[in-house]
């Protein structure tokens, strides 16, 4: 028997665009068998994108995907792929489900070939912490299938079946399989490649076969996912993997029963810093081009955090598509508006200058405010001033808050909390540095001009809101403090907790109580009471990016 | 054998104040034993207050809430109500959960007696569709229990327990029951209180014996809870009912076996219109009260949505809580800041005059805006003065936009959409209309003065944000679009089921498109991708309304 030639279809879909999904789907597939693949394997939900949200509980929406199916199996067909088999995501039609009033469909991979549905998996287990909300929108499946493939046994299964012990991955461990398919929409988190590859290695040992894993690549609102497919072997070692970040076809062969098995291209794994640069960049691009923007507006005040978001940006899009503001204030220092201005420059950004002294003046004129009041005041003339030129223009509005500021309540709402996308909203200060000086010593190393002015790494952090104010006049150090937080939020340690590891008191007080305050004021608006049925909030949840319409 | 006297108390509660509502459960217990009852049921989570969200994933949380539980049981012994049954709900501990990675608490009821739990009960269903999260933070219990008080058996459920069939109550059927006692957090919807009273009376038909409902009461975050316990018959026959939208506590006595059931007194139901109006006005005064305001802060146009929320705001927490600020444009009639100052007089709200010229003129000196930006401009420099008073003066801001605006669009973000808290996001323009009529009626009915001045119902909606502007311009008729909305969004039906049922084709593609792009605009922030690990936003879910601390 010939080993079976698979291709590892790693491709960013976007949610709701079924056309154009079905249209990367056949391309990828083309160029498998051009590389003598016999089958290709998709993300999950490759035909809906993913994840769909309440998007889901539409009966257009299901029916839009169920039509995209058939006719994507008859475009193969025609496009003379028919041999081919391409094992794709999508959703499934609606079943009783018993914890739940109402008929929910299922998350399903169908097998395609010769213009027809060969085969059919519905996920069994739906993953419901953290980012995910299956049970909302989801009935579980409780049925293997195993593919046969010129006379190869292929099970399959998708992601979160992986991860849960039981369920279908121990089910097929008697099915005698040469090889377990997995679908994957597993979004990126620090360190997850690994965790990813020795949890795959388990169920490979668990039936005996490798295990080819193809994962989804591209930003989804707040998620990004890495790509970072692979085909792992039951004694754990990596036989293929596709690069982070990108779309890429990969091909690996499976052997013959007894053979050894075959390897193909390891790619290699980033490092930490530029692992998280090219997720937070790629977040970026795909929020900016899935909805349809071609350029974003951002202030530029001189610091560290408007620094790195421009330069990825630029990154992201170019830098001709990145209009930096300087909106200078009495109180902001020359060095800040120097910096502002030579990282435009760098960048070869559109940059403009917009003080802000006469509007602040004109509201001082119109109301008493002073204090704190009068500080939010000015970040909130800067926030109208990108809204009116992002209304005026058409540009995406970027925050340029980080992790630390956003925990600790250091933003004003309404004012630098502005924007469409916040693209430093889960990088802490500690690593905003650590990204800007990888970016630069990236640039050095491939003989560019570094794009950050040094003197934007260095100075001490400020707001500029009163004479002489830096962070540190009212915040720990950035490294004890990012430090509390990660305990805080990210593991959920009590106060308790947090002086047993050696914490002073003092510093655990205050951040846990300037935590529990921004919490609460970042999720004021928008709210109000469900009063005649189901309100828009918690109850409709919906993609922001997403290209479902209406068919006509 | 006596009869039983149970209490029904419907109290309400806080999310995360364990002590408070430790001393609301020791004070109905004492009027319930002083009203000689030997059983007192309290609403679902009594102790830690409901939905609490993620706070249930926080260890220092559960640790809480459970030894508020044991001091409970101590300071009921100690009052002198050991005798008394007391069942509250509450947290349960942690367990493996074979749908998920990690282990989670139960959602919980005990029954406490002599300073000791005497019974315990796990939820079986857990909700998870429309505003409920409950398999993302709970495991399922798998037991009955049932409680031996003075010779009766009483069975225990939970909320979502009666409305799925199966489970807890089907296994009760054949346990010789003399009531079912259910404790439930279940949140106002229109009609829904028949439902409720239709479904329990299946569930004592089922295990033949009334059933005992008892129902939270109060606002928490975007769910108003409409109290309305009631007690059922197997025949369908309700024996008792408690008043909606307030505290109450309320007895009825179970009779013995083979004797007539006892009634008690049955409270009528509100009609369509005050049951709204007191549902979005209680969610507003307990918003303002748990978060800790004591005023709030509205812009007062003349329009009819500013004039309501300003009488809402004034039946929640007194006229005199309420600042009203015209902030009048240079597009501003007479007969707006005619009506706006006539409504504050009528509410003996503190009015202030702000004209906006100033200040729009000098954003428009420091950047070119025309068209939409230019409008936007006008609601952001007011949505500005409003956070400026809030900031400097302590109130919460309310944002005055209805349904049919939000869903269509008609709202400038970061403009009128400013505020902690929205009265009418789930109230349309027609209903705000009927809502308005009935306030007014309402008054003359108890010979006050109507609070709303009539032109601001009887005349043309406008935004007034250019020369001659009207709503009907842009928008089809309220009553039509209403409708459109009602089916489009509540009932998530399709272009296809809109044309079937009649409507206009060019009038269902504008809403379509309306909605569409409103639903995209309005979740764009705040957002950022998942990075480093688990971010804020779509991941730790907590409620707004929370007056949990870490313990020291």
């Amino acid at each position: 028997m010939a080993p079976l030639r698979i291709a590892l279809a790693q491709i960013d879909t976007t949610v709701g665009d079924v056309s154009a999904n079905a249209a990367a789907i056949i391309e990828a597939a083309r160029k498998s068998a051009s590389a003598g693949a016999e089958l290709v394997v998709f993300p999950e939900m490759t035909i809906t994108g993913y994840p769909i949200e309440d998007l889901a509980l539409r009966a257009s929406f299901r029916r839009g995907a169920a039509s995209a199916v058939e006719s994507l199996a008859a475009d193969l067909l025609e496009a003379g792929l028919g041999e081919l088999v391409v094992i794709i995501g999508t959703i499934g039609p609606e079943r009783a489900n018993p914890d739940a009033p109402n008929r929910l469909p299922t998350n399903r991979a169908v097998a395609l070939q010769g213009g027809a549905i060969i085969a059919e998996y519905d996920k069994h287990h739906l993953p419901n912490y953290g980012v995910f909300d299956e049970f909302r929108i989801f009935a579980a499946g409780n049925e293997t299938t195993v593919v046969d493939i010129k006379g190869r046994r292929l099970g399959l299964a998708i992601c979160e079946d992986i991860w849960q012990n039981g369920g279908p991955v121990e089910a097929l461990a008697d099915a005698d399989l040469d090889a377990l398919i997995v679908l994957n929409g597993s979004p990126y988190e620090q360190g997850k490649g690994h965790i990813r590859t020795e949890l795959a290695a388990r169920r490979a040992a668990q039936v005996g076969a490798p295990v080819v894993y193809v994962n989804l690549v591209g930003g989804q609102d707040d998620l990004v996912f890495d790509g970072n497919s692979f085909v792992v072997a039951p004694d754990g070692e990596v036989l293929a993997r596709l690069p982070q970040f990108v779309e890429h076809l990969g091909t690996w062969e499976l052997a013959d029963r007894g053979e050894p098995p075959h390897t193909a291209r390891v790619f290699a794994e980033l490092t930490e810093a530029e692992e998280v640069y090219r997720a937070a960049t790629l977040g970026l691009r795909d929020y900016i081009r899935k909805n349809g923007f071609a350029s974003v507006v951002l202030g530029l005040s001189g610091g560290i955090d408007s620094a790195l978001v421009a330069v990825m940006a630029a990154d992201a899009i170019g830098g001709s598509g990145v209009v930096g503001v300087s909106m200078p204030s009495v109180y902001s220092s020359q060095h800040s508006k120097d910096d502002a201005s030579d990282l435009a420059q760098r960048l070869g950004a559109d940059y403009r200058v917009v003080p802000i002294e006469p509007i602040v003046t004109a509201f001082h004129g119109q109301i008493a405010l002073d204090g704190v009041a009068a500080e939010n005041l000015q970040a909130r003339v800067r926030g109208m001033i990108l809204m009116g030129l992002s209304n005026q223009e058409g540009h995406l509005t970027l925050a340029t808050g980080n992790k630390s500021e956003l925990a600790t309540g250091y933003s004003t709402i309404y004012g630098d909390a502005v924007g469409g996308y916040a693209p430093l909203k889960d990088i802490d200060k500690s690593l905003v540095w650590e990204l800007a000086r990888w970016r630069n010593n990236h640039a050095i190393d491939r003989g560019e001009i570094p794009p950050i002015p040094e003197s934007s790494i260095t100075k001490p952090p400020s707001a500029e809101l009163r004479p002489g104010q830096v962070d540190q006049d009212s915040l720990p150090p950035y490294s004890l403090l990012d430090e509390v937080l990660d305990a805080y939020i990210e593991h959920a340690e009590g106060r308790r907790e947090l002086l047993a590891r050696g914490y002073d008191e003092a510093i655990v007080d205050k951040v846990v109580s300037l935590v529990d305050r921004a919490e609460w004021k970042r999720r004021q608006y928008p709210l109000g009471p469900k009063v005649t049925a189901l309100a828009f909030g918690r109850d409709r949840r919906l993609p922001i990016t997403s290209r479902w319409r209406e068919p006509k």
